[in-house]
């Protein structure tokens, strides 16, 4: 049988479509399917127009929300692809509920934050940045095992917090090294931590054993400050705390207090705000790494992101099954 | 059938042996093997008697070397089991001539370098240190993607000069990940290469266009400068060069003068000399990372070396084959 060729608009601002679809991937998009159009909005007469007729709308950070009122401006659309991770903000429970298959990139975009946490992971282990910057500062031989003598992987414990597919693929991602594993997440259960190949404890006892505790759970009012001042008392000296997720996740203050006592190291792509007021301690803090939330798509891991709606978009058309379509219960859990 | 209980003596500098083979460690080769000494020079009347009975040897770092007339003096001896990864320095060829086999740890040794090498290929590729740098310099939003265009490990190129024990790790190890790898090396013909399942391209195509060129060759006369200052000015601008293996294999000359300029990066922890004269450009240079030889065995990676050979020890008394007996031929191309 061969593919139909599905109607197709994007959805999302310009800057962030000439970012995610370069012209190379426009023209794999033009080649499956028929393109009517761009839309940075749905409200206007040129947008109903095309709206009237699209099957499959593409959609990316910035999206205008899809809800009620679009679809009933969309009677033809059978599936929303967004091309970035976190779809929640952009569709309203309504789309799944009517029928509308939903898919996103979250896996795709998962791929450079486990990279990112993994090789952070190693390295933190091994005290690769403090020792370059102490080796910087002396310019001479010294004792590196007596300054630093945790250093080294083999053996180490790593906890996972958020057994979430960005920790899941770090999880699998670290079966490569001679680590010892453990997980917290309060939605998984010990027979699905036994497939995943991990123990599952308690947030305490990761925090108090782990010698490198790596965030991965979601940012919902719930895990607001999951990692709280108590939590990060109970890390044992010496211990990093390596955060890709989303800043809110951990009690900041009581995290600075201790790395910059030189109690723990920190590996920190996220912060609250976003970005740190210029005369935070952590900017110098010998102990501390931080990065301006770069782990995940940005640059040419884009090419992750369109690539992968670009398949979804094949298996539409073959009509297939989604390889990562949202069920509607996860949209509870998920952020 | 039960074991034999070999007798074993350690030969290597006491600073060394107290490293590698910590209490706890001493205690696993008592378990399985009669301890007759430990030795730091094979020559005294007390050495000789430890030497006249003694089966297998385990040598370190500073080990005393092994000839003929060690040989001569340890007249049962059938094993040397070599804690560290290069066995060249400390015995002559006619050991393994006179049927005495030899392992060593260069396997386990070769694990946290490469460990170290892939956690580096992909913070290169995502620019994450020198984003770090200017993060901290600024203090502000900037636009990342713009200054560091090239950031994203999707898709890229990583070359690899040397099938080496490490470059073997490298390879299987960055299979996990989307780069696309090449490697080069003149004892590698194009059957192997399908084997690690990359393509065996020329040095200078690989310099040519590698995102990512990672030095794993070993450090012989015939390598000295193996990337000269030629084969540096063919690496394309934005592309790193990491090198774990030793500084000699680098004209650092011309590297330097192309990082400095900001057209390279580099990642070195090998340099010429060992630690570099304080006033060296690459200390501060924004697009060089200086570590002083730490991506090999270090603090707790000293548990392998020690864990590797009481493995070889174990086969040697259930008079099983070793896990990695070094091969007569071999000696003359690995270091």
């Amino acid at each position: 049988m061969s593919p139909r060729r599905p109607v197709i608009a994007f959805a999302m601002p310009d800057s962030v479509r000439h970012r995610v679809f370069p012209a190379r991937s426009m023209e794999q998009y033009g080649a499956i399917a028929e393109v009517a159009g761009h839309l940075t909005e749905f409200d206007s007469a040129a947008a109903r127009r095309v709206l009237d007729r699209v099957e499959v709308l593409i959609t990316g950070w910035g999206a205008p929300r899809i809800d009620a009122a679009l679809l009933d401006a969309a009677p033809r659309l059978e599936a929303v692809l967004h091309a970035a991770g976190t779809v929640k903000p952009y569709l309203d429970r309504v789309v799944v509920d009517r029928g509308v298959r939903v898919s996103s990139a979250a896996a795709a975009n998962a791929v450079p934050v486990a990279e990112y946490a993994v090789a952070m992971i190693v390295l933190a282990g091994k005290r690769v940045l403090p020792i370059a910057r102490r080796y910087r500062d002396l310019r001479t031989q010294f004792d590196i095992e007596a300054a630093f003598p945790e250093m080294g992987n083999h053996g180490k414990r790593i906890g996972i917090i958020g057994a979430s597919k960005i920790g899941r693929i770090v999880i699998d991602m670290l079966k490569a090294y001679a680590f010892e594993v453990v997980v917290y997440d309060p939605y998984l259960d010990d027979a699905e931590a036994a497939v995943l190949g991990v123990a599952s404890v308690s947030l305490d006892e990761l925090l108090r054993t782990s010698d490198v505790v790596s965030v991965h759970a979601p940012s919902l009012p719930s895990t607001r400050d999951l990692v709280d001042a108590r939590g990060i008392g109970l890390m044992r000296r010496g211990a990093t705390l390596l955060n890709t997720a989303r800043g809110e996740l951990v009690d900041q203050e009581a995290l600075t207090r201790r790395v910059v006592a030189g109690e723990l190291f920190a590996i920190l792509d996220v912060t609250v705000p976003w970005i740190l007021e210029p005369d935070h301690p952590l900017y110098t803090a010998e102990n501390a790494l931080l990065t301006p939330h770069i782990a995940g798509s940005l640059g040419e891991e884009l090419g992750r992101l369109s690539g992968a709606m670009l398949e979804e978009l094949r298996r539409i058309a073959r009509g297939e099954p989604l390889l990562h379509e949202i069920e509607p219960d996860l949209l509870a859990i998920t952020a």
